[in-house]
């Protein structure tokens, strides 16, 4: 069965002008291209550079998205921050805009022992009363949350409603499956990679948060009918296109910078900008993503 | 296009009697049920044990599948050591012996710089002249061989024909195949983790070697026959079967172990001991790996 | 030669009261206690929870503490944050304020590469035009900064005076000595961690910035003194005291709460609270700190 | 309390002709030069290259020692293979011809969980009836033996005397002092780094096993002479000698490589031949460690 959150969610970009303030002009073309396309937005996600805004943008930036889309496809929040404070200010303004979920990565910097992080997910679910998504990316908080522990989470509390996995293990994703989203079948196992969608799929996850689909919102798409439809060599296709993709971020040094390069790319008016601490890409990081680019003919 | 080794390959185990020795009768038997059901065999495996043989009982072992199996399927042998004597002893047998190919994972203990590394791989393809197959597994070295190194090694050396990749990372299959395979089709790219063949395969790999087909040869040869017909309902039941079967490697304390177990749940005459420094599992690991295989109707 | 900043720093708690804020009366009596006792203080330390901190809060703490102590002795200020803005803010301040020098860990979260870390602390030093030191915490940023690249920022610009090196390798502090600070001798090696003290010296480092001085700041001093004036038995005994009365962290479950624990259990009228995500310890935890300070002589 | 193994040891190299074979002509020279200078000799050593030797060879070399050396320093062996068999034999022969003590390093390649890490242990301990040292060298192993095993197995086994640690991690050698040394005082705790062995007295700790050792004798026991005299300044001087030392390692690709370099330096006429996988240096290598042991005055 389906987890409740499902198919294709974008992780939004943040764009920026040259000196650095948020780019709504950009970032409504972005929105308004990616609406028909995709399930949903996750609003501040990491790709969005959400640590290197302030409160107030961050709020902005929630409020923005909701007058743009409306109820046109999901909104989900990233309500992160280190202070709890804040957490609480981010969770209150997702309820008065009634986004769909909430989502948080555990706390970084300062790492708690198991109890605190279950204390953490169930506090911000318990104060949301919103469907929460927990979000594992040990590439930013230096540390993996076990599916042992998720799994105690989801259990104790209904409002834990799925994970964002961004973690390069199929057996993270299987165990997941296996051991949470089997007792709990509206719970939901969505991926943060984007050639880990397919395999996801297979082993009866539900779906993906992911950067790629800036760039290829109809190939992600295409992807879940494939799967449902049982079209397996066009489902094989767009999973090799994906792939392939995915390389740009062997050239950019960040996702960000990666994906805002690609969306220039495509044509879209908005800067590369990336805040400190991400690093501005040079011209060769432009040229190798544009040869792939236009080798998935995405670009002419 | 398919790599020169492909399809679904079996890492051995070596049954012991109680007392410690090698049970060949035990061993012919599962070769015999083996032999018509898969591509090839991979004698002295990590299942098998290898490195808790003495050089003398490796040489055995690689004598006896031969005499057994003669030309029916490929027969791949490890022929790695810490001491390089005793991998030149074992290269010069494998070669007598005709075997298809050779597999080592690299250097261990000992672990040199990358000029190490890839010095030992082309001496070992050099002094065979036989088709060999990196084989990275770092639970085990402590180490991962990385995608870059091997594309430099794979383009110096012909002989150099793929990789076991043991290694829950669908980044690295991934890379293997972008890096590696896109540029020498001839160029096997195999998995060492049942419930990653599927996701191998669609992202354009060739097949796995798998202690997991032990128990299941039909499901995993059945996996690579729905792929190629397009069977994507069937592959993804036979997708689910795997994973599920996985699940008795949480409860053995070894692959070894928790195979030998299961064949032994299964009916074939041998004993569960494993050498030290592998721990004999209990009462309990067997109760629970038999809940698994009733579940999956691999025993009533 | 000594380093600029050389001998024991306090990386302040934040005391909170019962209902989460700061209590600054219990505050100022630690503030008072230990004024005399060491060679300065570190404002917004990790121990300080500064990521628990708002902005607002962080400011009123670098206020306080210099309205507290004037120039008795040195001051540091933590000025990280995620966010670039608020980092300027902190700098701006510090500087308004006096403050000796500024200190942050490199950018979490969000982790460019080498390029974005050099360019972040560069930036920061430039910016402030002030004494600026390298806080290297891997447990809590998930990544090591390397010596090489610290070797290569010092190098560049000489307002970078020292290192903060909360790790447990002995290497990395010599290697910070035998590749940095001999080849400029006011840079600073402290470490962050207590037991680590007396090594730090005999290999020729500067001092420390250690969170046990709360507790202990006489025995700490001392070894310094003890070491200055080649009285190996009793810098020997000091030592073992200090590796001894670090035990309390494998009690607490934080350094802020272990710290919190041991100062209200000598005497000082503050509660134990520490903010979400850190957990407040139970009464089991109470106990076994209490053991080691009795042990110890530190309370009766 | 000092522990039964206390001072400093020499984990021999095993010098080889160009050939390969085992140069013991060179090797004996080595043995009278480091005899009258040490308390003891560690055979087949990590820097012996013992996992490139046969089996055959490795009992060649424990004859050898003892024939060379008798009773005049502290003799001990490594009895590590695999082959749980060929540990054995090893076992048999140190037996056999009276060695001091037994030395393993935990399972390597095939790593069991503890239980079968805690059976290794008292398995060689019992069989052999000899004192024995736990090799904790997580580089090479993969993985590292926690204070807290180590200690559940000292507690069970008195034969188990002490261990040795090569790793660079403080906190590792105060948890062996604090923890276990402290319920045992006949335990020995041994340090495999050079620059730690300073650190280690400090702490409490007996003495080394250094691979330094072989090029600077002297100095490594005039730090314990001067620990036990309470002379700080020599102490410290001769650590510095050390830690620059040390940096030898920096240079050439291996600890077998860097000494066997620094003695053919020092004139001693042996090659600087090391097996596959380890990879002989070059020109660029020698010139620097020749350097470093210039300024050291170490040679002319």
């Amino acid at each position: 069965m389906k987890g409740k959150f499902n198919g294709v969610f974008v992780p939004l970009i943040t764009p920026f002008k040259e000196d650095g303030e948020i780019d709504f002009d950009g970032f409504e073309k972005i929105l308004n291209f990616l609406t028909p396309k995709v399930q949903g937005f996750f609003v501040n996600a990491t790709t969005g550079e959400f640590t290197s805004l302030t409160l107030k943008e961050r709020k902005k930036m929630m409020v923005f998205v909701k007058e743009v889309i409306g109820k046109d496809v999901k909104l989900l929040a990233n309500v992160s921050s280190t202070s709890f404070k804040e957490v609480k200010e981010l969770i209150k303004l997702a309820k008065e805009l009634e986004y769909d979920a909430i989502v948080s990565p555990p706390p970084f910097y300062l790492i708690p022992n198991k109890e605190g992080i279950k204390d953490y997910f169930l506090s911000i679910a318990r104060i949301s009363e919103m469907d929460t998504i927990i979000y594992n990316i040990p590439l930013c908080t230096g540390y993996s949350v076990s599916v042992d522990l998720i799994r105690e989470i989801a259990l104790s509390e209904e409002k834990i409603i799925g994970v964002k996995a961004t973690i390069d293990s199929l057996g993270y994703i299987k165990d997941l499956i296996f051991k949470v989203k089997n007792e709990r079948e509206d719970f939901s196992v969505l991926t943060g990679l984007g050639f880990y969608l397919s395999s996801t799929l297979i082993l009866g996850g539900d779906g993906g948060i992911l950067a790629i689909s800036h760039i290829a919102p109809d190939v992600l798409t295409s992807i879940i009918k494939n799967f449902e439809e049982g079209n397996l060599s066009s489902f094989r296709k767009n999973t090799k296109f994906i792939a392939r993709l995915s390389d740009i971020y062997r050239f950019g040094t960040s996702f960000a910078s990666s994906i805002k390069i690609a969306l220039k790319l495509m044509g879209f008016p908005i800067s590369t900008y990336v805040r400190k601490p991400l690093v501005v890409d040079d011209e060769e990081a432009i040229l190798n993503i544009e040869r792939i680019l236009k080798e998935l003919k995405i670009v002419d």
